[in-house]
């Protein structure tokens, strides 16, 4: 029985899930293929791209329901680079949530480049987790695996606060790939 | 006669201007009342909250014309403190530039508080000002006197781009609201 599943075995999923193993919590990593195993964790996140969400929960949906689901997407168009794919006045999250509605919905870790996870630094800062969403408890629990992995979570927020979230990680990502900022750099949290 | 036309003699106006002077141009500052002034800047800031703009512009449309202007809103909705006044897949900028056909519009220093551009740091970071913009040599204007003033610029990329840059520092002054970070602090630039 694991407390934290990841689904993901790539750059974020990994860096996530090595979080949750420094915060002392028994973590299931499932990748594309281990359509066979049966979710355990409490705390699943989704750590793959926005597309292929729709797929898992249609695959998952009984097993995510009772527990805190955490969208980590960025919906950018990868065609254009210039906008993301979700409706304006929604995110990815409000997208997930809606299909997931007997779980609970996290938005975090999509500001974060994966490398700064890792390392626990942004530059001069601590690497610095912002969470969305509606349910404190399921809020407390992401943030006590982030502090205890010994990085820092600010509370972002209602789920609708995605929208800025995402808004937020598309210009990093944006400036990331134009060689603004490195992708080990990006935004910083102050606090 | 200026190099920098300021409107607003709030915090943030008072910090522009302030790197104007620091970056050697002959600046401008013109408060509510000084209606009789001609704008004389190739570049104009416009420091005021986003819904005293429209006036601004309806007075000073012609003066406007073959200028730079900046503008550093944040349309938040002060009854709810929880949206955005413009529309979704619209900015403060994108609405603005509207109503000036004739100037280049830039968006700037929405994502930095006043203190950070006094102090020149954003905590260890040096305060960077995110510069967007469809004029490239209306964004090397504002960079030179960003630069000229101590601080560093990034280009954000074309001025559509200032609806992330919005959303972004309404999520920034909401975590401020919520004391979550200072107002000394907040989102720093790790280039």
């Amino acid at each position: 029985m694991a407390d934290l599943t990841v689904f993901g075995t790539g750059n974020m999923g990994q860096a996530i899930a090595g979080l949750g193993s420094r915060a002392g919590r028994a973590v299931e990593l499932i990748g594309h293929d281990d359509t066979g195993t049966t979710v355990s964790g409490d705390l699943v996140v989704l750590a793959v791209p926005y597309p292929a969400v729709a797929e898992i929960i249609e695959q998952r949906r009984d097993q995510f329901g009772g527990r805190i689901v955490v969208d980590i997407t960025n919906p950018i168009d990868f065609e254009t680079f210039d906008r993301l794919v979700v409706p304006p006045d929604s995110s990815a999250a409000a997208q997930i949530a809606a299909r997931l509605p007997d779980s609970r919905v996290l938005k975090a870790f999509n500001t974060t480049f994966a490398g700064t996870l890792a390392a626990g630094t942004v530059g001069p800062l601590p690497t610095t987790v912002l969470v969305a969403g509606d349910d404190g408890d399921a809020k407390a629990n992401l943030v006590d695996l982030v502090t205890g992995a010994g990085l820092r979570a600010v509370d972002a927020g209602p789920l609708h606060r995605a929208r800025e979230l995402e808004a937020m990680a598309f210009l990093q990502i944006g400036l990331a790939s134009a060689g603004a900022v490195p992708w080990t750099g990006g935004f910083g949290v102050v606090a």
